[in-house]
């Protein structure tokens, strides 16, 4: 395993496993805080395993369910494969998946919608129970043991320190490079005991770049190489086009009536093609470079970070089309010094959005 | 005027005059900040000469109509007076007058209604225009020209930094040792320049005792000797002691689980006999001494802080019945160290509500 650049950590060379050994570890009825932000970062093999001994189950007539709290969204496979086969009694606190949708309206699995901020003060409160297993995906652990984070780092840190027992898995399909993107924060703690986040502008560090997780909580570690999940991907349309063209409008008269900077407050934006339009728009040089403190990165902001509209954007993870993963994957030696990722209590936080 | 102890500064001698001369400075169609904030501290003399002016206006055929921008809600005597007239072209950010509300539903004056925290910020980013006219109460100025907060302190910082022209009046109705118990703050700043606002507890003091004015802005000082609006007051009924009483257990609950200390997080309450019936069950011993960073100090409020069950509270404002007026002002002695007034963007920030 100390071969494996992914693999660098002697200690858990032991618990290199499938992911069908691995979910061995969770049981019926388990909570099971899960990685993954809007369909980056999320655990990729050890949910099928899943799956099967929710089948498994069903076919000796028994019932194998878990709650799943996660960051946000994930992706089919996770959410839909398991919501299908009646794998989750609770979810938590988001979810987009329409199999999921349908039973969570039947009634048929609980469903908490939380302010994505609040979640992890929220589960180390205890409100949610306690957590027994994190199921998080990393894109490496170095040779000491920390965590290299994902593509998205969601509530990973809370769902490491909360559970009782970790499954890591490795994912060698997300680059190399994510290594020292990250800046995860241990200091956020709870009331009344906190102290102000000290975040004045989106490119500020304060934390480190990896997930900390004490190596006797480890218990599985299974490699994999699965890609994030592409959102499907809807160009933008005419109307898009317009409505981007009053955003754009909008914001440059703002400017002018001195009631924003020339390069504007940092952006806060969703997904989908109207963003799109109006990132492209944002970017077509009315605006001297922007700086955006968001949820997620979105292929309209890989072109403006590309194209130097940009200069960094701060945020928990991506949600990217296929053709935006290639985009990040071709160009993340010059994404890695543009983008940080941090835990989504942060990215989320009302006290630096309001700074902001 | 030196030898008024509620007007001790020589320079402003001569800017004393009654409401009906001060008025003069308030043209039709003017934005006029005006203190106030659920019946305490609001002006009591002016908003009634401006009610003269307007009719005199309508006797001669002319409409005189200005902008009125608050705190809060007021009183029937400012907001209902005013409207009765047609005397406002546009309220913001909140109120409650049954007139007021009548006329904005029938379309005859325009509302906006703004999140309490953010109209100080959004009027300094000139969002509502020019403003024209600061019309604040106080409780005194000091002989160097500091004005001495009134019962609430809204946004009057923002009104006074903002407007042309400052009227005062200045209400030796309110209790001399109202002097020292406010907190006002003036590093908040617009985005990108803002830093972390240091309240890590409801104690805590960021700010001095009193609101900055330059003199020349000063073209009036009204005295007066007027009441706060008491509130009308509906006592518990039983009703209300049986949604108290599941109250207080949900949280006696929550702290026995280990998920709140033992002297709670600090309050936020709101007003009303719910709310009192509330307020009196947490003073029946089941938790050691409470806080409170809250929006207005109500009965309840006060009587938890009289008989020890509540160390302090943190607030914009009074919002109190006749009765509640009273002990303010017979208990002014104790309750001056145990309160302290804010400005509304500071008592309602997200910034220190979320890390409370």
């Amino acid at each position: 395993m100390a071969g494996d650049a992914r693999l660098r950590c002697q200690a858990l060379a032991g618990r290199v496993m499938t992911a069908g050994e691995a979910v061995a570890f969770i049981a019926p009825g388990s909570h099971v805080g899960m990685s993954g932000f809007t369909g980056s970062g999320h655990p990729k093999a050890v949910p099928a395993a899943l799956v099967s001994r929710v089948n498994d189950a069903a076919a000796r007539g028994e019932r194998f369910a878990v709650s799943v709290w996660t960051g946000s969204s994930t992706a089919p496979e996770l959410d839909g494969a398991l919501a299908a086969v009646d794998g989750i009694d609770l979810r938590m606190p988001y979810q987009s998946d329409p199999v999921t949708r349908a039973k969570i309206n039947a009634g048929q699995l609980d469903y908490v919608d939380v302010h994505l901020s609040h979640v992890a003060q929220m589960a180390s409160e205890g409100l949610f129970g306690h957590l027994d297993v994190a199921l998080v995906e990393v894109a490496g652990i170095t040779a000491d043991g920390a965590l290299v984070p994902s593509s998205s780092v969601g509530n990973n840190s809370a769902w490491i320190d909360l559970a009782d027992r970790v499954i890591l898995e490795v994912n060698s399909w997300q680059p190399a490079e994510l290594e020292g993107m990250h800046d995860i924060y241990y200091g956020t703690g709870l009331p009344p005991h906190r102290t102000p986040i000290g975040i004045l502008a989106p490119p500020d560090r304060i934390g480190g770049p990896y997930l900390r997780c004490p190596p006797e909580k480890i218990v599985a570690v299974v490699p994999t190489h699965e890609p994030d999940y592409g959102t499907p991907f809807k160009p933008p349309d005419g109307d898009a086009q317009l409505i981007a063209g009053h955003v754009v409008d909008f914001l440059a008269h703002e400017v002018r009536r001195g009631r924003l900077p020339a390069a504007l407050l940092p952006l806060q934006s969703g997904v989908g093609n109207i963003t799109n339009a109006v990132l492209a728009g944002l970017g077509g040089g009315a605006f001297p470079p922007l700086t955006a403190y968001t949820e997620v990165v979105q292929d309209g902001m890989l072109a403006l970070l590309r194209s130097g509209a940009m200069t960094m954007a701060s945020a928990t993870g991506f949600s990217l089309s296929e053709d935006g993963l290639a985009d990040l994957h071709d160009g993340i030696a010059g994404y890695r010094r543009q983008i940080i990722l941090r835990q989504q209590e942060i990215s989320n936080h009302p006290e630096v959005i309001r700074r902001l």
